[in-house]
């Protein structure tokens, strides 16, 4: 990962959030994700980007960003609504299954993110250490065995189908975070502020930077 | 409301909060009463009462506060853990079933708090006012049809009864607020800052001062 | 309740079911009924009585069958889309608080549905010895401290006020079902077959004939 | 799928369930195989087998079933406690990740099913074209995108990963359902009568061997 010569190398994180869709002004996503990179105080550059939701711009956007900053660690975030705390996904699978359409007003059914690519990737990021340490610091969280089959899925699996050919050191994964209070006040579901997002997404980068191997510990589902 | 006499009177608040039960450590109903006092800065007084878990020391410590303080407004708060938002409750019943022992060690089951004493009291709070504020200030929150059987329902039908006896002018009510954000870390449970909780209280103290007649806006529930 | 004579007393029963509503095309309550009565076999009457959802109609409805049939017990029955097992109901509450119109159109407010009636009424069913006998029996079943503020609260309150008043000997109370499977079929929502809704219904009517005293046991809600 | 010769070819179908686990005295996924046998009246021949909730020994009872029956057509099926319908499921993924331990008290951690095995195997059940089926006839269904980690997953993958290398033309996939009643009983959690969940298992044996190419209906998961 460092290259010879005598510049230093400095470890290149990227972030990235989705924006706004099915009607919200705000995706928190790109909320936490700004606040996180506005935290950040370590030696590491953190680079963010801020990703469409549409099936097809957002593999321009991710491969741009990739371009751009080179990551050594990809950590991209999306807004789970519903969900009551921080989700660290396990998996991302090869299907595009559109519930809504995009805000491209493309919908697609049950068509392969990369034609004849694998049937999933999993994360390469140490997902039971990152739990671990959340929850340690009191921000609920746990591992998720779906990221489900919508621009989510799509960009997580079309990130690791990109660093396993590009970028093989890389590491990677996908992170889901629930609703801005804001957005679930004329709703009853769940919430957590942005703030408490950033300082998640913080733990986590700082977590897949120093463990290597993960912790071993049950973190599944029993269906 | 304003006695006679050259003294100026000021509007008195009484904001009351729990002790930590079922296991743990703290009580964000408490800790948001503390922070709803600090950040207050209207020209009204607000005090503030623990209220211990007991389903009798609770009537001492709430009939103390009540003759300390002399209230116009009351608002007792409660932890509703696994509740995604702000609770307004409309109603406390007059039954004790406790589902697990009070912190004194004591389980009463379906014995009346107020032998002969009316089935149920009303808020008089402007419960629909206050969820509309809450809402429309980015805040998760609802209208409950029901306060529990613990000793959260019960210091709302003992203060909604001795208001009714001795402060017949008085406001009072109940607000149920969700698991602390380090409560919920270990659960798959739905959570709140506190400090939101706090401005939420203070929003419900506003509402309360301010709207004589309530909101005309459905909050009920199907069943 | 035994009336003097030569003529043998039957004990009257009355098991009373809603039309659909909301866009349903059955409403299990109704179907559970009807089929709680072809499965009766014990020697007290069992009459039936279906009740509209509309806020004005069901009040003759409810008086015409209590009326007609003078009954000992009376179990009114709703459907509660969205819970998983039975729930045997607990109080009652003298509000009217309508999320949608009922099916003549009509949507009351925070309207009391009675003025100047007390502000509940407690089920007189032996509550606790209902759950008991139905999760004994395998029927998913619990105590309920909620019936909600639209027609189903709305018959059980003026049900129990019209018990107190007119037949204060006779037992009554309320009991919310699942979705019937077919509605459920369309939703992600918990359904229960009529078979055992109509199963259930009949040992809470045994159960309020035989037990005089409720069973201690706890089944409140800590919120 | 025919062989040659004078013998009239019948197609053969598997259907596996699980025995009990995590306390429980029953598990429903078994009783609905057995029920869905003694239904079924078509002629192909259903055959039936208890795998056991055992990460090393549901190997070798899946791989004997296979061997005795060589069937067409493989739906595994088993309990999802909590799930309020049928999930018909579209993906395998190659982890063991016990919550609990196994009925030999085995509880693997992230563990590879098949080393070197691909990360996951699609169902080649017409996923769509079931759930289209089961509403339509009723019965609360849809897809689900995870199986969980644990030995229903487990079976699944395995038994993809069997049918891929040995009996590429067969079918196979996985189908989780609810808790039966009385399991659900003694809890606030959905259920399913068995007759029900065997109904569905026939309509979803049904449609597989009718459905060649799979309905284009959106089914996915927002995340």
């Amino acid at each position: 990962m460092r290259p010879a010569g005598s510049v230093a190398y400095v470890t290149s994180i990227l972030l990235t959030g989705f924006e706004p869709f099915d009607g919200e002004t705000v995706n928190p996503s790109w909320q936490a994700v700004l606040r996180a990179q506005a935290l950040w105080d370590g030696p590491e550059d953190v680079h963010i980007a801020e990703i469409p939701v549409d099936f097809e711009a957002c593999d321009r956007a991710l491969a741009d960003a990739l371009d751009r900053f080179r990551p050594d660690l990809v950590i991209a975030v999306g807004q789970a609504g519903g969900r009551p705390g921080i989700s660290v996904e396990r998996v991302a699978i090869n299907v595009d299954d559109a519930r809504i359409p995009d805000n491209a007003g493309f919908q697609p059914v049950d068509a392969p993110i990369v034609p004849d690519g694998p049937a999933a990737y999993f994360s390469t990021l140490p997902i039971k250490a990152c739990v671990e340490a959340l929850t340690q610091a009191g921000i609920p969280a746990s591992v998720s065995q779906t990221a489900g089959t919508y621009t989510c899925n799509h960009v997580f699996y079309r990130l690791m189908h990109t660093l396993q050919a590009d970028r093989p050191d890389a590491r990677g994964g996908f992170v889901h975070i629930p609703y801005a209070p804001e957005q679930a006040a004329a709703r009853d579901q769940p919430s957590m502020s942005v703030e408490l997002a950033a300082l998640a997404l913080l733990a986590i980068v700082r977590t897949s930077l120093d463990v290597a191997v993960d912790t071993r510990a049950p973190g599944g589902a029993l269906h």
